[in-house]
């Protein structure tokens, strides 16, 4: 992030940037050179414009299925350009089960069904393996969209096996670079859907038409210009990307952070405390949310472990937003064990609870 | 930008925004409480959509004033969200007049009227003041809307004097932030547009409804969500806008930026070179938009800069791109003379013109 500024279309950062979006195709595991990574200054709620703005025309149908917040919001985003929204939003702490998306799938023809592979707000984890077979053989021609902000770079994601057409995300979470880039990966099917739409896309900035040249140029090193993009943080995701891709095979990756998960799940259930993802196969390797005994209030817990100089986020789910925390645990904290990053947080967070007053059953 | 990464809703990291928000109303010369400025997680080009997403609903009528290549693409993007666009489109190298922007603002009602402060692609600068009186005469309900990209901290920007209803800038040119942040100023009166505006605001991501009370709660010091802001690129604003309002007052800071841009407009007309701005007048304090001499080409000129360590971009205006090349001279090079960056380039220039062969006649 320090580097120094560079011309965005100077021989330097175009090989930079050009690097980048190559490796970004070893990350999501997809070698169909008709898919397409898109990285765009913004956040990854810019993603769901890309989504919304270019693959559905105003009158088509959405599925979304919703785990918490984010699935939500997604669906807010679709309205905004026009399309007929279905939600599929069982109780907080679940998941829309196989049957009836199933149903719903067979019950009208959708443009495309979103999913949120490890929703933020809940730790609810979807599993896209089944979703995918079934999207392939009850609605192949329904476009599968995956929120992967909160799981890209943490769990499994098998771009070409698992049919996907587009995985949006955003570099700060398991990625592990700063935050203000929209990451993203979209099938030839779905770049075939906004080049052959009948309405016009509904967006500017967020116009998979403007930038996918763009990215196209930058990955064959050719300067191009659609609007300017931050030379630092592309080299921060070149950098973070090395680091992934250099660590040994992904998936030796995804078992760590699954393994560190199920202990750190352990852990909270040793304290004698509940998960809002119900079901164990439902809950996230990349975070855990907790819900905080009755007496102890997130208030007064998340300053005693600030106290112990270890940041858990509160709750944001609207329906039980005081009652839960949520504890973060992806990167370089799940990889580089010698960092002690876990067993430091659940120490504090094992010590903050006794402090506000709690003791297990 | 080297900061460590900081939870975007910590106390920390929520008062420096908060300052950066305050910052921001003195860089823009605004007093009024009911102006708002908003910083976006994206590029320049995202104000676009901020504007014509959020101050224009479908049908309405919009005037673009264009003075090359930004002004037809901020016309693409009122497009794009449903106006009804007209563009007054002078030759290249000039500006629209007073008596036919009177004569448009009289024949037809607009929402908005927009003007490139100074177009990148051109170096055209648009004098704001009789603008304003113009559109405050003719046709007061009518937004005024500036593109203040290649403007804003390099050319005065009165915000409240001139009655401006909307500013749309980016980090990275002279307020010499790295690129990554959508900056903007709006008026109370642009923010009551979109609050009782009638369609739906056409974008999610680039919603001012949805950011408007972020920004209002952080420049209170309280944390709050919409999307992920960027730790990093914010506290680099925070400096970058210390710099300036800390080295004497904003009137020095652009009377610096034009004597510079004198000596540079003389040391290019003694070096027999025409500029693409025809008139005097026309010709922006920031920038220098140079025509090549017949017999020299962009592709051997711009290296041979390059090869003096000196970085000019080529033209960008499609009908004489391959004919001039683009100086900016803004920021730390012109406000820190010890630097010797605006000599060096002039000596480089001179160098590589002789070097390519060119000989004044």
């Amino acid at each position: 992030m320090s580097h120094y500024s560079e011309s965005h279309v100077g021989p330097g950062f175009v090989s930079t940037f050009g690097d980048t979006l190559s490796m970004l195709r070893k990350l999501f595991q997809t070698t169909d050179p008709s898919s397409q990574p898109f990285v765009i200054s913004g956040s990854g709620t810019l993603g769901w414009d890309l989504v919304a703005a270019n693959l559905v025309e105003p009158g088509e149908n959405v599925l979304v299925l919703t785990t918490g917040y984010f699935g939500d919001s997604f669906a807010d985003c679709f309205n905004v350009y026009g399309a007929n929204v279905d939600q599929l939003k069982p109780a907080v702490g679940s998941r829309p089960q196989l049957p009836e998306i199933e149903a719903a799938l067979k019950a009208k023809k959708y443009k495309v069904i979103s999913v949120t592979h490890v929703d933020t707000s809940t730790g609810v984890l979807s599993t896209l393996p089944e979703l995918s077979e079934l999207v392939q053989r009850v609605s192949p021609e329904t476009l599968l969209i995956v929120d992967g902000v909160c799981s890209v770079a943490g769990e499994e994601i098998d771009f070409d096996k698992w049919k996907l057409d587009g995985v949006i995300t955003a570099s700060q979470k398991a990625i592990g670079c700063p935050a203000g880039l929209s990451i993203s990966m979209f099938s030839g099917r779905a770049i075939k859907v906004f080049e052959e739409r009948k309405a016009p896309i509904g967006a500017y900035f967020a116009s998979m038409k403007n930038w996918a040249p763009i990215m196209r140029n930058y990955e064959a090193k050719k300067p191009s210009y659609f609007a300017t993009p931050s030379p630092q943080l592309i080299h921060a995701l070149n950098t973070a990307l090395g680091q992934i891709l250099s660590d040994g095979p992904l998936s030796a990756r995804f078992a760590k952070h699954a393994e560190v998960s199920d202990k750190i799940k352990k852990a909270v259930e040793a304290l004698g405390l509940k998960q809002v993802a119900a079901k164990p196969e439902d809950r996230s390797h990349c975070m855990t949310a907790i819900y905080l005994p009755d007496n102890v209030k997130a208030a007064e817990i998340l300053p005693a472990l600030a106290k112990r100089n270890v940041v858990f986020a509160g709750g944001i789910h609207k329906d039980i937003a005081p009652k839960y925390i949520r504890f973060g645990h992806m990167g370089v904290s799940v990889t580089d064990e010698k960092r002690g990053d876990i067993d430091r947080a659940l120490k504090a967070l094992q010590d903050g609870l006794s402090e506000c007053g709690y003791q297990k059953a």
